[in-house]
């Protein structure tokens, strides 16, 4: 496993900040422990963030995270205990589970990643069985893994408003599945707990609700330390009645985006950057990196060709999309190898577990890395995000660290977004006391 | 870092003993779940196992743990995330905190361990100050460590029953410190939290009451499993008013010997074990090996030469000795290099966050490796207790993992002693809610 190479500028105003995370240290690990007594922590989740060297920031959040066969697994443990307390919290008596994954069934780095949280929870002490809602699995199938072992998917069984598969009940549903097609009939009114929340899926979940609620936290964090809130957080804006073809609801979009590169301006001159601010354009919903563009200016909105139309117009599984989110560009200045390079850090309960680069040889600094087709290279890291030393401050594991705290305050305001867009009447299904 | 190279037999019962704890891994990590429903985990423990081949056992559990600086330094990220889970429950407004070590400034090894105990807890995000009970210290003294830091110990001030150092006013205090004298004055009566609880030290703690715990956990855990009791579990017994300078009690003490030895003679002969039975005669209180010796038969209680009962009489720090704990020898045939091996497990909160092998090349395997002025040599684990394979049945992680389970019998069993020897009118320091 090589050692990532960070080719980060290490004296600008990113060390800058993150020694100010370093230092308060304590301080930022109190304030976190005293919101996880307010908010309930998501399952588990990963972050994309984007380091610009000015600029440390999430631009996604995923609440059904399908990487975690690229994590060192020499940080597996990490994993278990933190799977552990995770599993506490749905329902103590919990010890057996159904993990629902999404429907590929030849894509086998996904399918790896199930075999790994299966692992991982299996270690945790769950018996897990995996069930597809693939209605052409209608008998138990074994598909083999690139590591030498395999996998069962099996087809599940509803009755009485539960889901089994043979010979197993489980006493609850954990979706890996992230819901982009709507929440398919036999997910809905279970007496199982289900995990992550059914509105935490692409059905109805939408990203400007996560980063109006990353704003509050961004913010409060920004005061707690002292730093400018636009150092970790990317402006944003959203339009909704939107038709790609019928080139309906442009203007919002158009003007959205100037808006946006105007603020950008404004700060990157404060802070002396040189680079050309851009702005990314995305669907509201939805995942997989499709339905996403790299603008510099709103009129590009309207010249948009029919190819570009036709990328936007839809998104995994053939969604429509309706809503956008005008997001802030925030340049990626990692490289590895020369390579452009993106951290994603996962985490389980509330703790970080681990990351990885998304390293993209064919990509620009500004462009998403995240994209159909794209070969990423995974790079486990080599290190936690548990290790900073405030004692050597050019030390790697305090960039990991800083990712960490980063990315937990996306994971805060994952939590805090499902907390208001929680529309049904019964409680959460993962408990509210403090850990 | 030299792999541990385990010599035990690996066809004998104890392989099926790892089978069977492996085999029933979620049923088990189900009801240690359950049971940290029922009782407050303590803060943190250390505990020596003996592995016979045929028997694995605990036979001292620490409640205040000295060898953290001897885990596998990879291993940190789990204590720091462990540390997180345990900071939660003592007082989830806690980011203060007064770490009270034992009175040793030349001991430079006990030393290491206090600095890597603060290390992990400043990770957690504690701000800690190291406070030091011994009354020569007057001003804050700064001590060089063999890895280059320097650990600072500072005079402790008491002022309306709350302890503080300089400008530092900590809203806890964790004793590294077994209170084998009494406890101090300045430490009774406090306001502040004090974990792990006084009645966990050595001034009124009892082997005994341990033992006796575990006697109900292990034969609770042998049903779950399906085993004989006796597989995990040495067989013992009690003495009072014990001198052994005037030669008073020794009936008891011999009479229990013979007791325990006949019952071993039985199972050694049911499990078709050819070693000799001995059997342990230790201080029911009291740590750091003093006070030990091993017997093979009730009559070598009476002809005690003088060198033998001056070893016997006293313990840790001049404490006299009145109370005997009579425990059944477990062998170690675990060797490293033909040395005698020794592993010791660490926790914090309820999690296993890694061990070392004590490894002694002048003792013998049926003798106690925790002596004064032994040399043992710790031998960090290789992998952690978190990593147990069903598939790979000898597979050496399998090996780590069980006696991460019998550990956590342990901490359980201590997690029962306190509960039953706790005499405060007050709540207990750490608060009882499930995690």
């Amino acid at each position: 496993m090589p050692v990532p190479h960070l080719s980060t500028a290490l004296n600008g105003p990113i060390l800058d900040l993150e020694n100010r995370i370093i230092n308060a240290m304590p301080t930022i690990e109190h304030w976190i422990r005293g919101k996880w007594r307010e908010y309930t922590v998501p399952f588990y989740c990963s972050v994309d963030l984007r380091n610009s060297g000015f600029k440390l920031a999430p631009v996604d959040t995923n609440l059904f995270p399908g990487g975690f066969n690229n994590l060192n697994p020499d940080f597996i443990p990490l994993c278990v205990q933190a799977m552990m307390n995770a599993i506490d919290k749905i329902c103590p008596d919990t010890h057996s589970l159904l993990l629902i994954p999404e429907n590929h069934t030849r894509n086998i780095f996904y399918l790896q990643n199930i075999a790994t949280l299966q692992n991982i929870m299996q270690r945790a002490g769950l018996y897990v069985r995996i069930g597809t809602l693939l209605p052409e699995v209608t008998t138990a199938i074994d598909i083999d893994l690139l590591d030498g072992q395999s996998i069962r998917l099996e087809p599940i069984t509803r009755k009485d408003n539960q889901l089994s598969v043979a010979n197993f009940e489980p006493c609850a549903v954990l979706l890996n599945n992230d819901l982009s097609t709507g929440i398919p009939e036999i997910l809905q009114n279970l007496h199982q707990i289900v995990i992550p929340p059914l509105h935490a899926g692409w059905a109805t979940r939408r990203k400007s609700n996560h980063f109006a609620a990353y704003d509050r936290i961004a913010l409060e964090f920004a005061n707690l330390i002292d730093i400018d809130p636009w150092l970790i957080n990317p402006r944003f804006s959203s339009c909704g009645e939107i038709n790609f073809h019928e080139k309906q609801g442009e203007e919002c979009v158009a003007a959205a985006v100037d808006r946006i590169l105007s603020v950008i301006r404004k700060k990157y001159q404060q802070y002396g950057v040189k680079e050309d601010p851009f702005v990314i354009v995305k669907a509201d919903s939805g995942t997989y990196g499709m339905g996403i563009m790299t603008v510099k200016d709103g009129s590009e909105i309207y010249k948009l060709n029919r190819r570009q139309r036709n990328k936007m117009a839809v998104v995994k599984e053939g969604l429509q999309v309706s809503h956008v989110l005008v997001q802030e560009g925030v340049y990626t200045f990692e490289t590895i190898n020369q390579a452009v390079a993106e951290p994603v850090i996962y985490m389980i309960d509330r703790h970080v577990v681990g990351g990885f680069y998304r390293v993209h040889t064919g990509r620009g600094i500004d462009e998403n890395l995240n994209a159909p087709g794209m070969h990423f290279v995974p790079l486990a890291f080599e290190t936690t995000c548990l290790e900073p030393s405030a004692s050597q401050s050019n030390f790697i594991p305090n960039r990991f660290y800083a990712y960490g705290v980063v990315a937990r305050l996306a994971l805060l305001a994952a939590a805090l977004e499902l907390q208001q867009t929680d529309t049904s009447e019964v409680e959460l299904s993962t408990d509210q006391t403090p850990a």
